[in-house]
């Protein structure tokens, strides 16, 4: 299969672009055929205009079509067969293994929220039956569940070229929800985001819907994700990146005639806090451990721990030469594109430049950088230079950490607290230790949307109970998950039916609840019907 | 009772002030006693560190011990007695029958949330059990529940002086929460306010909680509300008022550094659309509904239908007389205050020398000015000239309402199409008219939060089915409620915990279940035990 180049506008071939751009594997260096051309204005208004119109038919589906349309696009990405994994693995550098677990978490994904809009009971409906004999007055029947929101504009993440792009957890709960989807592709995988996105046209074909359910726009420049963002027709937007893109599309949005919500997961640290029982007992346990999540995926998670918190003591000075040797034996890879390694090695060189700040490890293989290789480096600090330097609390994407020292109990609990928001937090401690871990359990709620005890933080199930967003910046909307069965609630808001008629109320309001789907009725959840 | 006229910080009387004023009432144009004493800068750093200080404490505490609190405010509002009913009408001009039963209504209010935390689904608990043995990997233990944002700035609106005030529907559902309130009070009542304040405060105290709970701030000006958006301890804001305060608050919580939601309440027309058949059926009998609905409240609700689409023919010609007579016989009354009696009249002089907009009949009585009333006013115009003029597509907040003649079916849809969003959209038609009206449902839903068949919209019911609420500029996000009891959903966000020891559970999330809440279990709902 030869990949063409273009953005795909509801089901049609965009025409070519003034504006061209390769993808360059971070393998070789060098460019991969073919050209890919960027979204114009007009393509960004075309593809906008055709979800809109498309949402209309969409929108009413059964819920048992749009779950028939996952599965149906789930199908064609396992048909793209290894040429998927092929090119992906050549545009992001990622081994075959990786990606071919990444599929399976795509096409699960995909399962999963069919599975979630068959059950039903997302959709919180509440039925409230009329009172024709209350006093003063009666009240009204009333019946009120979520609807979809309209168009939604996902932005494709690097760092999950399958289960964060094109058909990924936003892409996937979006069109659960009963959204069209218009994607922009992520730059540093064209070939991935056009063959994910043919899969989607050819299963919206083979569904029978509008193909301005879906749209592609390929783009370089903010420039095409900001109009998309500000485009009339675009209802909400879904977003994985960079906490400086991130809140410009966030502002974008928000200065809009009509505001619409972003759903921009942007950036965390992680911290991860070892209590001093848990360092005596398995130091050596959780040094490995660290190693190996800081440098999973070549640290390019965003749960990436890229925080340690102890308090200083013996045990603590036997903990850092086992820390700083398991980084050491760390092995340099290639991380996801050149501009990616480029800002990790500058963001190297600015912590190394702090003042306080001691390099302590790095991998002792010296990274390729014609591989786009990075290496595994640990820092360390103390407490008040941790808090005073703002560029410690931010994020480095890649294999890095920075290990932070606390004086005392006192001192943890105001590192605690001087941290921004995170996606997680983590506490390592024996039985004894968490017994006595409220005040920083307390702290630690405040600060993250997940916390782990005794694990570590990369590694985000997709399952009801999962929360994948936290704090400001963290996420730019705490209340919502992008990840797990709940991310589908960012893509709806409820609509009340008043007195309405039985054949004018959707399936899952009307009183014989045909579906069978959970609802509070008269203030009591019940499959029943009426 | 004396009033005393000072902002209450935490259980303490701020100290006076540069900046005073006083309440005018609206049924003789005259001050009225004592002088009150603007918030300042100081006062709101104090109030909102003090609710930050309180958050830790309040937020631990049983639901059981909230809803004690938020029961022991109802029985402290109702022991104000008449006094209270009092100063109220004479700040506001409401009649004391209107204000007994918003009173009850506030009252009813405190009392359904201290029930929906006491019942606890509203947390939405999910529980993922451990799957230690899943290959390729386990799944560790994952539970997720709602937990409180942090401290609310709630702004008190001048048209609900009790029930959206300063212990109104916001302030109740934050406090049930978790979340600690500051109110910023409507300077157009802020003896009524003072007076509730007191309650909440006396409330807090004896049921031992930090004084820090709860803050009143009086304020005339714009800048004492962004103050409160703006402060850093502020976590949400709760706000119904104009679309430009509104938009303002919006504004500044979304340029804070960590922008926080604002859940404005802001503008609506509320547009009721008349089918043919009922038109010809019931004309008489929906222009008293109409009459009655528009006037209600001197047309100052939220939900007063400032619209009327129909299609133009005989029953048409034969209904406009019917309309022009109910609203000729409507009575004059006395609106909330000078400013927004004056707003009334201007916006109605400005709509009268729009072209093609007839002042088609108004209250036969004239109003007395020295008593700040309002005439009830008709104007009708065609559907050209609504889609052209933009002042018509915006909320006057008054007894009067416009008629919009739609040439036929396919011109009503494009009336529908061209309005903002909404709170309410309502619907008269006959059986057969309904069933028709497929189109007309689906086009609406697009715009509304609530679609009313065969009633009228004013008359907002407090249960679990209400959605108040529409896309933007009827409320800044569509996806939540501030009437009903799901408006509690605002102030929380979810948090997971992962791998955590019993103990450091929250209790709903403990295996036991001790309150017993429906939790979705391994993706079962379940009052059951783990």
């Amino acid at each position: 299969m030869s990949l063409h180049g273009k953005s795909i506008l509801a089901g049609h071939l965009a025409g070519p672009s003034s504006a061209t751009f390769q993808a360059i594997s971070p393998l070789t260096g060098q460019p991969l055929e073919p050209t890919f051309h960027q979204g114009t204005p007009s393509d960004v208004d075309a593809a906008l205009q055709a979800a809109e119109n498309a949402f209309q038919i969409y929108s009413a589906l059964s819920a048992q079509k749009r779950a028939e349309f996952l599965e149906k696009i789930a199908e064609e990405i396992l048909a793209l067969g290894d040429e998927l994994l092929q090119r992906t693995h050549l545009e992001t550098g990622l081994p075959l293994e990786r990606l071919t677990g990444e599929r399976g978490r795509t096409m699960g994904q995909l399962r999963l929220f069919a599975e979630v809009i068959r059950e039903g009971s997302w959709i919180d409906a509440r039925i409230d039956t009329a009172l024709p004999d209350r006093q003063p007055l009666p009240r009204p029947d009333l019946r009120r569940m979520m609807l979809p929101l309209g168009p939604v504009v996902v932005f494709g993440a690097s760092n999950f070229p399958l289960a964060f792009s094109v058909a990924g957890g936003d892409t996937a709960s979006a069109l659960a929800a009963g959204c069209p989807v218009v994607v922009k592709g992520h730059p540093a995988h064209p070939g991935a985001s056009e063959l994910v996105a043919g899969a989607i046209t050819k299963a919206a074909a083979a569904c029978g819907l509008p193909a301005g359910v879906f749209s592609l726009i390929h783009g370089t420049t903010p420039e095409v994700g900001l109009a998309l963002a500000k485009h009339p027709a675009a209802r909400a937007v879904g977003f994985t990146g960079s906490h400086r893109a991130g809140r410009a599309l966030f502002d974008a949005a928000n200065s809009r005639p009509e505001p619409i919500p972003v759903f921009a997961e942007m950036s965390s640290l992680n911290p991860l806090i070892i209590l001093p029982g848990a360092l005596a007992e398995r130091g050596a346990q959780i040094a490995e451990g660290l190693k190996t999540s800081v440098t999973m995926g070549v640290g390019q998670f965003c749960t990436k721990p890229g925080l340690i918190f102890a308090i200083a003591g013996e045990d603590f000075q036997k903990f850092i030469p086992l820390l700083q040797k398991a980084f050491q034996a760390a092995v340099p890879a290639t991380m996801l594109h050149g501009g990616i390694c480029a800002s990790y090695h500058q963001g190297l060189k600015h912590l190394e430049s702090i003042t306080g700040v001691q390099k302590a490890a790095a991998s002792e293989v010296e990274p390729a950088i014609d591989k786009t290789q990075a290496e595994a480096v640990l820092f360390i600090t103390d407490s008040a230079t941790f808090r005073k330097e703002s560029a410690l609390h931010e994020e480095l994407f890649g294999p890095q950490t920075l290990l932070v020292t606390a004086t005392d109990e006192a001192d943890l609990l105001a590192l605690i607290q001087s941290l921004n928001g995170q996606l997680t937090a983590t506490v390592h401690g024996t039985t004894t230790d968490l017994a006595g871990a409220g005040a920083v359990f307390a702290a630690l709620q405040q600060k993250a949307g997940r916390l782990v005890v005794n694990g570590f933080p990369t590694g985000v199930e997709v399952s009801p109970a999962m929360q994948h967003g936290g704090p400001y910046p963290a996420t730019t909307d705490a209340r919502f998950t992008s990840v797990g069965s709940a991310a589908i609630q960012r893509w709806a808001r409820p609509v009340c039916f008043q007195n309405f008629p039985a054949t004018a109320l959707p399936e899952d309001l009307q009183d014989a609840n045909p579906r069978g789907v959970m609802r509070l009725l008269n203030g009591q959840l019940t499959r029943a019907a009426v």
